[in-house]
């Protein structure tokens, strides 16, 4: 398995604070050792930082630590891989140019089946269950909208819902999918998100003891927001909401946008399948 | 108008040398201070970083210089303005995914009207004109190949010289084209390869008092082979051989595989269009 962060602000912000926490679980508190990335958007266009190798031990990990670049939007993983093996184009986001915009993509579970789906336009550099559900969703994505990329997020939030809870039946499907402004983040067992703004109290990283107030660092003025959101609660004393599986999100500068709720009873991976631990 | 470096060898290398010389051009040795870019190949993976600020005076420049990634295949560019502006989006090299491997692709001149030309399937994150030939490129590629990438280079080969001389008489267009086996370097105005072997002699940097012994330096076997193009030769006591404009060469390991000519008298840029300085 893996972790997710995903970051969406009112504002350019320094993803720093999160970060380091999420990078201290990549071999050092936790046992996701297999690679990290961070996707940090500037407008549409991300930058995307990728290594195979530990993220608390890495010196480009220690550089952006180091060296914050501001972004509004960002998407980081650390890997545990449990299929594919341990090598740069198996790292985690994904990114793909579609109609002028990055869209970025990250997964945490396993989706034993997806490989089988067949691919068309789209195809995977690696050889992950991940890239290719992400390439499953591109294909998706231009059979419903065409070459457009839809400019109404409700619209492509149904798309991704949809497509999420059909996939998910088959795995487990924890994602982040950014595209420059929308943040989407399903749930498929295991996702936590939080919204920060002012007055920014104190918050405490539980991988490390590291406090920082978010008002004094990121230099804010008292309009930003922020929301988070992890597979597991990256702070303690800030409320982290626990999502239902089968629930997405969607977040953007700062706000829960929008909420769609699986069916009652809405269990992910089918009975049939043995998701990884 | 810019710089390109593209490096192509028999066996994974160390491209630090010669990125410390087009870094340097980067701002402080020449004008060339709009931002700079590199791309390394693992496989047919290419990392890429980006900047839109100088080379010389980048902390992540000066990090890339310092911890250096072995690579096969690279492709950099240093980058003085004609069309756009300084902006992350706007920075070389560029990078699409096509059939499982990332194409990598840069520009030195301009193609003033290259944006007119429509693009049905791709799509440009930027608002240069480099970007928008390189999307020109692979559809052409799509048109002649289909969704298969072709196995053979000099199939490809003929498809981007082709290519190159019909949008070349409209503007400037040296350009290094790579798919993780394969550099495709044409040259417009100005092009210069090396190709280097053991024994290595030292060679020294035009833009920087440094010097280094290839041999040494690249815990090299006698088996290594390096090809390197650029817009100015990067060395002295090396042979750089300068390209004929309309000229296309294919490298791979090191070496020069094939050399596409122009037909006599081939002038690039049409008499009408009067290339940026």
């Amino acid at each position: 398995m893996c972790e997710l962060l995903g970051m969406v602000a009112s504002q350019p912000a320094d993803v720093q604070f999160s970060f380091t926490g999420l990078a201290l679980r990549g071999g050092q508190t936790g046992p996701h050792a297999d690679g990290w990335g961070l996707a940090l958007y500037e407008g549409k266009f991300a930058r995307v930082f990728l290594e195979e190798h530990p993220a608390y031990s890495s010196p480009l990990a220690k550089f952006l630590r180091e060296n914050p670049i501001l972004a509004q939007l960002a998407v980081a993983h650390v890997r545990k891989m449990t299929r594919g093996t341990a090598c740069i184009q198996n790292t985690h986001p994904f990114v793909r140019v579609v109609n002028g915009r990055h869209l970025v993509f990250a997964h945490n579970g396993t989706l034993p089946n997806v490989r089988k789906r067949p691919l068309r336009y789209e195809s995977a550099l690696g050889d992950t269950d991940s890239e290719h559900a992400f390439c499953v969703i591109l294909e998706a994505l231009r059979e419903r909208f065409g070459p457009y990329y839809p400019e109404d997020p409700h619209q492509l939030g149904q798309v991704l819902f949809e497509l999420g809870n059909e996939l998910g039946q088959d795995g487990v499907f924890n994602f982040l999918f950014a595209d420059g402004a929308h943040l989407f983040a399903r749930c498929g067992d295991s996702l936590y998100s939080t919204v920060r703004k002012p007055p920014f109290g104190e918050v405490t990283l539980l991988d490390a003891e590291v406090s920082m107030n978010f008002g004094d660092h990121q230099g804010a003025d008292s309009t930003l927001r922020m929301a988070a959101v992890a597979t597991k609660p990256l702070t303690r004393n800030e409320t982290w909401v626990r999502g239902e599986p089968g629930t997405l999100w969607l977040f953007k500068n700062g706000d829960l946008l929008d909420t769609w709720a699986p069916a009652p009873g809405y269990v992910e991976a089918s009975p049939q399948i043995t998701p990884a631990p």
